[in-house]
């Protein structure tokens, strides 16, 4: 294990995607990214993903001359063009936008079209927290579970992310996606021999299935799946809101960001940022805030969103980041 | 069991609720709430009702002289005032301005703060759709949910609902709640003297309890509480976004919506109608909903999300709403 400073780390992570394709303002705006994830224990988004961005890049399912643009607005309404680049600086762009325009109407919807993967989606939120705003996010990714009652994989794990400013403390930062639980999950019993609980996955005739490696060959299932068809419902909405509204892809028109050959998955973000100044006012909502974490907080075991995620972003800014010395080599 | 037309339904719960102390306006617009509800086979929020809301009414948790009107507006953001009266007047007059906002910016938000018990949420946008546009709609309600890792009861049962219209064909209508189960399974289960099983309910000390009547003394769990935080995140998103973020009480400051005493709610609803015209453009957003349809269709055990409503109520307003005398009784 090696240890680089934050700084470092991004030099080397933009460097890695430049010279796989990526023109500077990607690599830099996706350095960033990847650094602020690892930095989160969130290591499947973090610096892991350099290989698989770098190898889209290589095989051109990433476009590395894309210019992210606004290429359609009305009024409060934004569609920002990736360009089948990187996500990563048309979310940037995107979130730039739907903050001035919130700003003069109160709120601002974008979508980005012809998007591909876009790592942690509260970490695009952290920009509207800092201008006092609360954020929604949303993007769909390749097809992983079926719509409720059904067999075949349509949606992606579909994440869903919301973020609430705070007045003078960390913001309230949620993500979570839609999935009951995440693939690597079911690699992981898989590796071990052990088998999953019903409600995880269903097989590839779509049967519901015990078997990790069953489950890897067929689909994922929704949040509460094993009850309900609500997790699958919110699925379909997320699906909607990041495709056809905006005119992005379905996730089940996208190939695999798992392997390096594919289409050009044209994924959608969806974002919409709301003042708190054009409704209850700036200074009624962070009061009335305070008021429900207090309540939150009488209970021991609540654990506010995001509070974990930024302890160990602050200690990675102070100790940096520690990475395996295989992953220290890809960088350098 | 009788028989009775939409139409005398309509006006048989219009004057119950005359005579309880609503306004003309509230009680037509409630009345067409409930009854739609009846003919979806939405017991819970249907005729049923009649007799709580009069209840409020007479106890003066509702005020019957309410008159709703847009209290504040900033471009695309809106207030609406339900002035403590039933919500139903309040949300009729949210999602006309909605959809005009909308259609002038791409996108509104409407908060609707001083109200009450807003019934099927998705009804709500049932107009958004017939406008060719597609709706977000929440609310709280009294709490029922604890926070993520919490004991006692913050949050209500929170409904996310969303709509988006289709070519030819009914809206999709998604509606759910984002507690596991609704109470009223708890009830039946306590009847029939069964346990639940664990992740539908707390008890009064916060312990997980497989005991229904414990469970109804203490608090009602969010979707797949029993394997993840993700669900009561959802609860939290929705309660700031009808709450703190436009002016209204959270869930844990309102008292019960099933007894006659306690105070004026002063829940909260927040809806987002957006057009797609603005972002996708309207028929590019029509076609790709159909391709998403026949994708989920391919699986016989897809039903789309409504459909089984509108049959219903279709039947209903052919064949009219079977209710028990008792009810009907009440209604004369």
């Amino acid at each position: 294990m090696i240890t680089l400073t934050m700084d470092d780390a991004r030099r080397r992570v933009a460097a890695a995607l430049q010279r796989a394709g990526a023109n500077a303002a990607m690599a830099e705006s996706t350095a960033r990214a990847l650094v602020l994830a690892e930095a989160q224990g969130l290591a499947s988004h973090g610096l892991g993903r350099v290989a698989q961005y770098s190898g889209h890049l290589r095989c051109d399912r990433v476009n590395g001359a894309a210019q992210p643009q606004v290429v359609k607005r009305k009024g409060a309404a934004l569609v920002v063009d990736a360009q089948e680049g990187l996500a990563f600086p048309a979310c940037d762009l995107a979130i730039a936008e739907a903050i001035r325009t919130a700003g003069e109407f109160g709120i601002c919807i974008v979508g980005v079209v012809n998007s591909h993967h876009c790592g942690v989606v509260v970490d695009h939120l952290r920009a509207v927290t800092a201008a006092g705003m609360a954020g929604l996010g949303f993007s769909n990714s390749p097809s992983a579970m079926p719509a409720a009652g059904g067999k075949h994989p349509i949606f992606g794990t579909n994440p869903v992310a919301a973020a609430f400013p705070r007045r003078g403390a960390d913001p309230l930062l949620i993500d979570l996606s839609l999935s009951e639980v995440a693939r690597g999950k079911l690699m992981v019993a898989a590796k071990e021999g052990r088998s999953i609980p019903l409600g995880w996955a269903l097989d590839a005739n779509g049967e519901p299935t015990t078997d990790p490696k069953a489950g890897m060959d067929g689909s994922m299932l929704a949040i509460g799946a094993a009850s309900s068809p609500k997790g699958a419902m919110l699925a379909l909405v997320v699906e909607l809101l990041v495709t056809a509204l905006i005119g992005a892809n379905f996730g089940f028109e996208a190939s695999s960001f798992f392997v390096d050959e594919g289409n050009r998955p044209h994924l959608g973000q969806t974002f919409i940022v709301i003042d708190p100044g054009a409704l209850a006012g700036r200074e009624m909502f962070l009061d009335r805030l305070e008021v429900l974490v207090r309540e939150m907080l009488r209970d021991d075991g609540v654990r506010l969103p995001g509070a974990r995620r930024e302890q160990l972003r602050r200690a990675a800014e102070r100790d940096g980041l520690t990475v395996s010395e295989v992953l220290a080599q890809q960088l350098s």
